[in-house]
């Protein structure tokens, strides 16, 4: 097979996001190759300091801009696509503000503009709005688009810290910039939010559109009453249609605890979005973080190399595994006499499993013993198993079922 | 403006979702053309006792393939691919049993094969595997990717009943079929997460590779067991890199609490997929129902007319509401004296605001007054406002907080 065709990348912008993608299609190059049959190439990367605009686009395929702010990029992106390149943005303020005329310039020079991680990062709302629900009448969107006052909101419920502890602490882990006015006053959801309502109305929604409050001003009594109220509080971002009318708007709300977005926490990011024929579907995520970005642009750059809907060849024949570890609950009715537990738990020692947690139930020849398992190979629980079984204590066929035990973000 | 084209879709299989199909197409095809600058056109519909196959390929632009079962649906969706036409399809037994050949089929005549009805419904967890996460290596997937039982573990769970009294119940609220022997044992799941693991690993994986248990045996007091332990039941689909192969695997398996598939409940469905690059995320949603999965089939269908990323013109310019109603947090401190909650709810009520549930703490000049309303016009809560914080006895401004209060399934 000859080497594959490359795919020329041009770079605007080269700090947190731009830096973590260039490193991502490096590491990815490989794959990428394999699934599209074409080979990524970084042909330049333009910063302040370096680069050339005009040069940069006339070696490239794609323009990936992640540098931010209205200007150039705005200028950078509208001279791409009149060139006949793809765009790939993550850029919030410039398509709240200046989404209709790059929109219409891409289909004037029939190019793909795609933003996936201009809201939500990873999370993909862009793709499932434009493409599963493009005539989905959508209904009402919320939204948790903005993981610094998540997690501010978070630690501030968790921990009962004051806003100005819990922000300090999201500026020292890096969840929240040196100034994080746009995102703690709601700005930056509000840039968000007129993409997306856009998007699900088909109607112009601008940036100026979008009443916005911040979270400066909640307290940690605030939260305690609601917690006794049996309510949590986001920063939530909503778009519905009202008297056939929009409203879109961001501002801090409590929620009751059965609310899909209730249990969305630290800088997680999700949206939830409703219409009559789907009733409702959530997605959530990681909504910011280089890599995470990062990995949002690259899903862009994938989907404008390959040809729409395409399953690529397989491109490795891996083993199918059997025999898996699994953590085990284990329900036994035994005949209660002094040593039972000890048994059952030596023969599960035996072949390296051992108790997490026993509860033990009625007394007598009428006993139950159920217990949950540290994880262990399947093959030597079900071995276990079978001597456990065979105790002349045990009262009926023992009773086993998987649990899953992971560490989850 | 003239009119615009048709796009001419046929039809194959009429049951549940090939009906909710013909309908729903009906109602948004003004909506498609807006958006599409096409206009859909159902040109035929094959059941077994009416339509030609053949007439039905040569009238269309795009085959709907919704009949289900192996043959002639593979036979059909060979032949509308081979003569150049896209396919939409919902059959999950198909591709998991013959997926290689349909996906060679479609990069070799170069045409989209759509089926992201196949599963989990709405829930776009095919378009985000095949494109946002196309070359993210993703290391695991969990799935609840049957409603069926996840309505019967629900409802055992929730109300104590029996498996054989949740599964009678399922069947009356239609949710499990007359035979629902392949959703309860498991083979339903096993065929969606095949699906997910080929798209997910780029490697092979048949119906014959993956293991599966059902629901069949899970008692009453294995769910009473599982609650003290902190646990709750569902048949989890998982798919995994393990030592450079993979797992694939469906059974039934307990969650703690805090796992993001615990929260799924009903005949909801939930994918979690997870790689290095972007941690961690979750889709949720309706999995099954006629209009449900024959939205996803339409979110197909238009992604086929469309170019690919392509934001279309507005097609409307809906009026900007500003006034909304919501909820309210109300936060206050006052002197307690007799009569305060009372002057507080009057001039809410004169607003037409009523309280929903109120909590006092402290006493003398020192005690603060925190309740919930229920929703009113923003502009109706905040004159009430103004008029409370001119009482005599309120110690400091007033803060109010909105609380979402809706509906949800």
């Amino acid at each position: 097979m000859s080497d594959p065709q490359l795919f020329r990348i041009g770079l605007l912008g080269h700090g947190t996001v731009g830096g973590a993608f260039a490193t991502l299609l490096e590491e990815r190059a490989d794959e990428i190759a394999a699934v599209t049959g074409l080979r990524p190439d970084l042909v330049g990367v333009l910063t302040r300091s370096r680069g050339e605009f005009a040069d940069i686009l006339e070696r490239s395929d794609l323009i990936v801009e992640v540098m931010g702010g209205l200007e150039p990029a705005r200028e950078h992106v509208l001279a791409a696509m009149a060139a006949g390149r793809h765009v790939v943005t993550a850029n919030k303020q410039l398509l709240s503000q200046h989404g209709e005329e790059l929109w219409s310039c891409a289909r004037e020079n029939r190019v793909q503009l795609r933003f996936e991680a201009a809201v939500a990062g990873v999370v993909p709302v862009i793709r499932v709005l434009q493409e599963t629900l493009a005539a989905a009448h959508v209904d009402r969107l919320h939204g948790i688009v903005n993981g610094t006052t998540n997690f501010i909101l978070t630690r501030m419920a968790e921990t009962g810290a004051s806003y100005d502890d819990a922000l300090a602490e999201a500026q020292r882990l890096g969840y929240a910039e040196a100034d994080p006015t746009e995102d703690v006053n709601g700005k930056d959801a509000a840039a968000k939010m007129a993409i997306l309502a856009r998007l699900a109305f088909n109607t112009p929604v601008h940036l100026d559109d979008v009443r916005y409050e911040g979270i400066e001003h909640i307290t940690g009594e605030d939260m305690e009453y609601a917690r006794e109220l049996g309510l949590g509080l986001k920063l939530i971002g909503t778009a519905e249609r009202i008297d056939g009318g929009v409203s879109v708007r961001v501002h801090p709300a409590f929620l009751y605890g059965d609310h899909p977005l209730a249990s969305v926490s630290g800088p997680f990011n999700a949206v939830t979005i409703e219409s009559q024929a789907i009733t409702e579907i959530t997605l959530s995520g990681p909504g910011a973080g280089g890599p995470q970005t990062a990995s949002a642009v690259l899903g862009d750059v994938i989907s404008a190399m390959i040809p729409p809907a395409s399953t690529p060849p397989t491109t490795a024949t891996l083993e199918i595994v059997t025999d898996v570890a699994s953590a085990f609950y284990l329900y036994l009715e035994v005949a209660d006499r002094p040593g039972v537990l000890a048994q059952v738990a030596q023969l599960l020692g035996l072949q390296g499993a051992s108790i997490r947690s026993v509860v033990q139930k009625g007394l007598g020849e009428n006993a139950r013993l159920v217990m949950v398992t540290h994880p262990i190979l399947e093959s030597r629980f079900y071995a276990a198993l079978e001597l456990i079984a065979g105790l002349d204590f045990i009262r009926a066929r023992p009773r086993a079922i998987r649990v899953i035990d992971e560490e989850f973000v």
